[in-house]
């Protein structure tokens, strides 16, 4: 007998949302994913996609408590939510929950988790979202330190000290691919798939090789500046395959984000995104990189840790 | 009384080209430009634009002969030159000439300047034209060493020892700058103006001058690629002005390509291009590198210091 549904959270980012209905010791009761990111809304209003997705749980269960996390709480989301700064753990997120007014019925109230800004004055970062699935992470796995990893368009890499965020840093390493492969010189020889969020097996295993071994010769801050066009002269000199070259950048990129990132750390664990998962490990794995992959489900598990924290249930 | 005509040349690239009548002894004569670059013929054949171009002087002065460089010798041009390898002098690209069968009437005989190529397994770079102009420096400031660049889309980097080509390295730093700019998340903040190509005294001063002293701060290989976030970051969390945003990531770019590249250089010389020749002798100010720029005209000296090795005149 499962315990009764006691919350509604969603994870709600630029492209997409998942929403859950979850128990009162935190068990997963149903869920639902859908293409309604904020950039995606085709003129529906917030309430409207709520309503769609996670009505009927709170018209079978009651006005339910709704925890949003992610870009929903950006500038561009359904109300801007604050930035609480590092160091921040569980307490501090749950003391800076936004409300957002006028919640819609049927649902109980509706809150927003903050994100977390890293105040450097020079090198500031900013994050929404991940922050979360982090410390679903830490519960899931039963622990309170480590360095996380949450592959993306912005990979974000989280140090965890006893139990806290102390800090975290952003790569654009998605991002950047997409650029440089699509607008480039560089992206001439190459094909045409988004290579970089595609599962490894299904590309060119070699070019990635390849490319995480020139990230680990590379020197000096513009070491990777100057080895990109290598790219371009190691096809034009019959070197590189064309097949291989979308891949190579990848490795290159991704070689060069893990070395850096871990630097001084013993090994790191990922979070979530399968496909980019599987990247990052092969790539840590041709650089001796210790490292580990958390569970599934580690976003809800940390917006019920949120709202527990904050007394929502 | 000047020399009599004795050589054409074109300076032909992707998107333009500069042709020049040149006397016996190096003096400029006439010249012209046309955005007639092998990417911008509109359907025309390369022997069509050359005459276009300069048939008026062929007919004037007789059957001079030609020398072609720049991008014209690529895969995409009229013929395929060659790449010579580094060392190379000019008594090496002049014995490299590739003819062009067939030279249109009224011209004497067509020849490209072959491209050079750093043979590096891991790391192999070519150049085509810039090779040319460096020579052209070199003839106009009576040297045979130095350090050179040629600020561009892809800045060429050239160290020359004894009046030989010794190492070139080549940043694809603006490119970089205008896929980053114009499709990842920095460009969001940024106006809609190709920055990078202006004169840095059009633009944010004060931007441009934070981002060189922020490549100044980079730390390892990994250390842009985590620094370009914070462009981001800086501006949501107030710190960086959206007017100023797309300079501060063209001084990012722009030094940490100045530091790499003149790392055990005592300074250098800048080529051409007089729009980023302002912007990068603001930055190597800034990062306080010692550095000349060569007088006008290098593509055409260069051409004849060629032409002239290979007997041509």
């Amino acid at each position: 007998m499962p315990a009764p549904a006691a919350l509604i959270t969603l994870d709600w980012g630029t492209t997409s949302l998942r929403a859950y209905l979850q128990a009162a010791d935190g068990a997963i009761l149903d869920s639902r994913t859908a293409f309604q990111g904020i950039m995606s809304l085709d003129g529906a209003s917030f309430a409207d996609v709520l309503t769609a997705n996670a009505g009927a749980w709170a018209h079978a269960h009651g006005p339910l408590p709704v925890l949003l996390s992610g870009m929903i709480g950006s500038r561009q989301g359904w109300v801007e939510a604050r930035y609480v700064p590092t160091p921040a753990g569980l307490a501090d997120l749950a003391a800076g929950l936004t409300p957002v007014p006028d919640a819609p019925h049927p649902f109980g109230p509706v809150a927003i988790v903050p994100g977390l800004l890293r105040d450097d004055a020079d090198t500031p970062d900013v994050i929404r979202g991940e922050e979360v699935e982090v410390f679903g992470a830490l519960n899931r796995l039963h622990r309170a330190d480590g360095l996380f990893v949450l592959p993306g368009t912005h990979s974000k890499w989280v140090r965890v000290d006893g139990g806290r965020i102390a800090r975290f840093s952003t790569y654009m390493t998605g991002d950047v691919f997409a650029a440089l492969k699509g607008h480039t010189i560089l992206g001439r020889m190459m094909q045409s798939e988004p290579t970089g969020a595609q599962p490894i097996k299904a590309q060119s295993v070699e070019g990635f090789r390849r490319g995480v071994l020139a990230a680990r010769a590379l020197e000096g801050p513009g070491g990777l500046l100057a080895r990109l066009f290598s790219v371009r002269a190691l096809g034009l000199t019959g070197r590189l395959a064309e097949a291989d070259s979308a891949d190579f950048l990848s490795g290159l990129l991704i070689g060069t984000e893990l070395a850096d990132a871990t630097r001084g750390h013993e090994g790191f664990t990922l979070v979530a995104n399968a496909a980019l998962t599987e990247r990052y490990a092969a790539a840590a794995d041709l650089l001796g990189l210790a490292h580990a992959s958390a569970p599934a489900g580690c976003a809800p598990a940390g917006q019920f840790a949120v709202a527990k924290a904050a007394g929502l249930i």
